[in-house]
Formats: structure tokens, C-alpha cells, sequence
């Protein structure tokens, strides 16, 4: 049995907190997650704040094999996000030159002034490696197992999808679902016994409500491919009989 | 100044980590905490884990005035939720006889066994009062400032609707969005000096990129009706030099 690979995520922004903007990043990360075999286990979502950024991040850094942080890397003076990983990993910032290139280079291109605000953007931890951003050149950065990427979603997915093939996947988790007709309160009892009977599998069991009455989804997931079979089997017996 | 009231929430859920189901219940309970006057300062998502609900709701119920959680409270195994909370408030639980009437009489009118799995919905953690259901009668309760609740968002809604009203509310936060045509990168080094004008507001910037260029909004908020009037005028001067 391989050691699970495990995640977490930071989404830093107050506009996320006041409901100004629904995250829609989140989602997105936890499919890509879920597709490399690799087990998000928590997100938290912070204020522009210095300390809350700093404690968030040094507790999902300590205990998951991966951090993703999103938001609050743009030029204006609400963005505080990489001082503040500068600053939980106890690592001086400056200007990088790599990316003072990269920013300068696009600007000097687009005729548009390279001004204070967009050099912060530059501002990178020192050892940090950069994460290429095809869509608007800024770029996040991969600090120890810390990765900083932007908050606009289609940024950030890029980012993302420029990160994804770097990182070390676990054992991919199956998954099977069953369409199930009845409510939970039909098929609670049953199933426990077949999650019992299975425990190298976890069997979730998800309601849908259409306003009239209620139908389930029923998922089995496992990194054991005989284990999943026996309990989708096992569920699918269960329905029949309720079925009667 | 009167002291603030802050919130937070625990959305609690394999669903939201594997990315089988996207949450919609974080960015309704925003807009209603904002509405209320009440700062949301943290989310937090964890899978459906004793250990893992008992840790970050001991963490966040210590440090905000209220507390809410959405997912767990169905009728199946994997739903954890009312005993992790009963775990980290220390109390016991028990088959509520609130919530074993108002379920029994609810499914003895629909001519439906009230099976155990449909009974495990009736437990309560003593001491709590329940949260009313409108929509599926199963309860919900409150233990403290904890506020636990459904995930299915149509469940969600009504009964953060109906908790609502017991909410002592802030003092609203005012809100002023200035529809800004210049990117970040324009107008962060001016709006860097409005913002240490008026230290009384909090000056967020928010990037749109529509594929080809960035546009902004910028909003000012604070508690503070004459220092947002002041911040505003500010930021609209600068939009009238920077169109100069």
C-alpha cells in the first residue's frame, strides 16, 4: 500500500467572504484532485489579511503533501498574498528578474507602461519557482509544496493545468455510481450493512430533492477494484429487493 | 464602536472535496451574513470524518460569534455530522422526542415506515434547539453559536432563512462599487494612495478579463458613512485623470 497522496486549498479574498464573487475555484481543483489520484482533504477560504493568510497556509502546509492557494497575487494594494507566504515560510521577497523580464517584456510589447503597481506582481519569495500564466503573463509560483496561483477562474485553471503534470499522483480512486430511486430513509438501513461489510470501500450516498420527492445517487469509492465491485453488486441486490 | 459580529462557516462533505458536487450554500450564506452586518471571516470544507468536523468546529466556534455548518444530517452512515458535534461540545445524544414526533407524524401521514435510518435524523445533541425544516421536516439544530444544518441547498436556504431573524446583526457594512474601464495594473499605484487616505474603508480591486482585456470594479466598504462618501469621490477623480 502506497503512502495516499493528500491536498489542500487556500482561497484567499474578501470577495469571496461578502458574496460579491462565488468561487468557482474550488470545483475545478477538487475534479483535477480527484482525476490524479491525489486526496483533497480540507479548503479553507480567508480574508486579505496578512495573519489569517500566514496561519491558514502553515497549518495545510504541515499535514498535506500539496497546498493551492488562489487569489490575491494582482498589482493593487489588497493584494497581499505573496508577502504573506514570504512570511509564513520565513523566506525574504524581492522583485524576481525572471518575472520583472517576463511582465516588462509584455508591456514594453503592448506599448503600456511597466508601473510600480504592475511590478508588484513580480514580487516572488526568493527559491520559489515560477508557474506560467498563458493567459495574462503574471506569474503564480511553487514554494516548497506550496502553490500560489490567481483567483480570476480562468487564470487560475491555467495555472493549474500548467501545474497538474508536475505533481506526483496517488493510486487513482475508482468509482462507481448507482442511480437509486428511493430516498435515504428507504435505503439507510441496508447500506450500512454493506458498508460494513466493505470497508476497504467508502459508500456516500447523496440526495436529490426535486421538490416533490426525493431519488439518491450512490457512490462507491475504492482503490481496490475487487473491493468496489463486490459492494456496487451488493448495492444493486439491495435495490432489487426494494424493488420487490 | 460597538464590537463586531463575525461568522463562520463548516461546509462538511466528500461530495465538495472530490468534486462531484459544487457548493452553492457558501455564497448564499455571504450574502445573507453581509446583508445582516455580520463579517464572514473563515470557510472551512472537510470530508465527512469525526476527527476532522470535531477539530475545525472546535477551532471556529472558540474564535466567532457564530457558527454554521452545512451536510451530514441525513439518515444514512456517512452522515456524521450531529454526533461530531455532540463529540466536540462534549454533550451527549440521543433520538430527540421533538424530532421522533414531528418525523413520525410527518411519514405516518405519508403512509411511510419510519425506519431506523429515517430515525437517525431525530438525533439531537442534548440542549439544542431545533432549526425548522420547511421543506423535508427533519431538523435542524442550534448548540450555542454552532448552527447545523442541511447540504442540499434547497434545505440549506429555508433554514438559514428561518435562523436569520435570531441573528443579532453588526452594524451594516456600506458598499460602493465604481465600474472601472482601466485594468489593475493602471490603477493600483493611485488607488494604493486613496486607500492610506482613508484607512476608515476597505478599497477592493477586482479584475475582469472578458478574453482580450482587463476591466475592473473597484468597491469600497466601511462602517463608516462619511469616510465610503470621501473614498468614492476619490476613486472617481481618479477615473477622470486617468481618462485625461
Amino acid at each position: 500500500m502506497t503512502e495516499p497522496v493528500t491536498a489542500a486549498m487556500l482561497a484567499i479574498g474578501d470577495e469571496l467572504l461578502s458574496g460579491r464573487t462565488k468561487d468557482r475555484n474550488i470545483g475545478y481543483l477538487a475534479d483535477l484532485m480527484t482525476l490524479k489520484g491525489i486526496d483533497l482533504k480540507e479548503v479553507r477560504i480567508v480574508a486579505d489579511e496578512t495573519a489569517a493568510i500566514v496561519e491558514a497556509l502553515n497549518a495545510l502546509r504541515a499535514r498535506y503533501t500539496y497546498v493551492f492557494t488562489s487569489g490575491g497575487i494582482g498589482p493593487t494594494h489588497d493584494d497581499i498574498t505573496a508577502d504573506a507566504v514570504a512570511a509564513a515560510l520565513g523566506v525574504a521577497i524581492g522583485h524576481d528578474p525572471r518575472a520583472m523580464k517576463l511582465l516588462g517584456d509584455h508591456y514594453a510589447s503592448r506599448g503600456l507602461e511597466f508601473t510600480d503597481a504592475r511590478q508588484r506582481m513580480a514580487r516572488i519569495p526568493d527559491g520559489a519557482d515560477l508557474i506560467d500564466n498563458p493567459v495574462s503573463i503574471a506569474p503564480g509560483f511553487r514554494l516548497g509544496n506550496v502553490h500560489v496561483m490567481a483567483g480570476v477562474p480562468a487564470i487560475f485553471q491555467a495555472m493549474l493545468d500548467s501545474v497538474g503534470p508536475t505533481l506526483a499522483g496517488g493510486v487513482p480512486l475508482l468509482s462507481r455510481t448507482v442511480e437509486c430511486p428511493f430516498g435515504e430513509g428507504d435505503i439507510g438501513g441496508p447500506l450500512t450493512e454493506i458498508q460494513r461489510a466493505q470497508p476497504d470501500t467508502a459508500i456516500g450516498s447523496y440526495p436529490r430533492f426535486d421538490g416533490k420527492r426525493y431519488s439518491t445517487q450512490i457512490v462507491i469509492r475504492s482503490r481496490d477494484a475487487a473491493a468496489c465491485e463486490k459492494a456496487e453488486a451488493a448495492v444493486k441486490d439491495m435495490l432489487t429487493q426494494l424493488r420487490g
